[in-house]
């Protein structure tokens, strides 16, 4: 059994394009640092559907100790605690078991 | 590039685990009516993280049109309307591309 993490984010009035491409640029990073990722989605809602949220992180990992080191990694907290913290209007998150 | 979409809830208090089951048993059929989901991964969150939501579909389709034919087939309304609809609190779901 494998862990997928999924995070939603919803994004304060007035967030810029190019914060969310910063956002972008320092996930993109993650994986080269984070051994842990076997497959890491991320990027903004593509405007299929309404009332959509606007960013979303898909993070797939082996195992719930894996999840636990991505998630307290010092390069994946400075992302979060930088970048993304600051323009969160809404956060929603969980983890699943992937066959 | 693919499209992920992404749907997390919140139930209401009181949902039973029997409920949450049936809802795992309806989705797992989807695959077999609903040949453009590439990847089906749903579940219940594993109780990793504090303030997690309670459920999440993960759904991999080849692109947009794939994605609505899925959230418009009847078989999914059916799961929707019927099984999740009146169990959920809150729902926060987006569309990601997926490379």
């Amino acid at each position: 059994m494998g862990v997928r993490h999924v995070a939603l984010f919803r994004f304060v009035e007035g967030t810029s394009d190019e914060h969310v491409r910063r956002i972008d640029e320092a996930l993109a990073q993650l994986p080269e640092e984070i051994l842990e990722l076997r497959s890491y989605v991320f990027g903004r809602d593509l405007g299929v559907s309404g009332g959509a949220w606007d960013y979303g992180v898909v993070a797939d990992v082996t195992d719930v100790d894996a999840f636990v080191a991505y998630r307290d990694h010092p390069s994946h907290r400075r992302v979060v605690d930088d970048l993304i913290g600051p323009v969160v209007a809404e956060r929603a998150s969980m983890q699943l078991a992937t066959p």
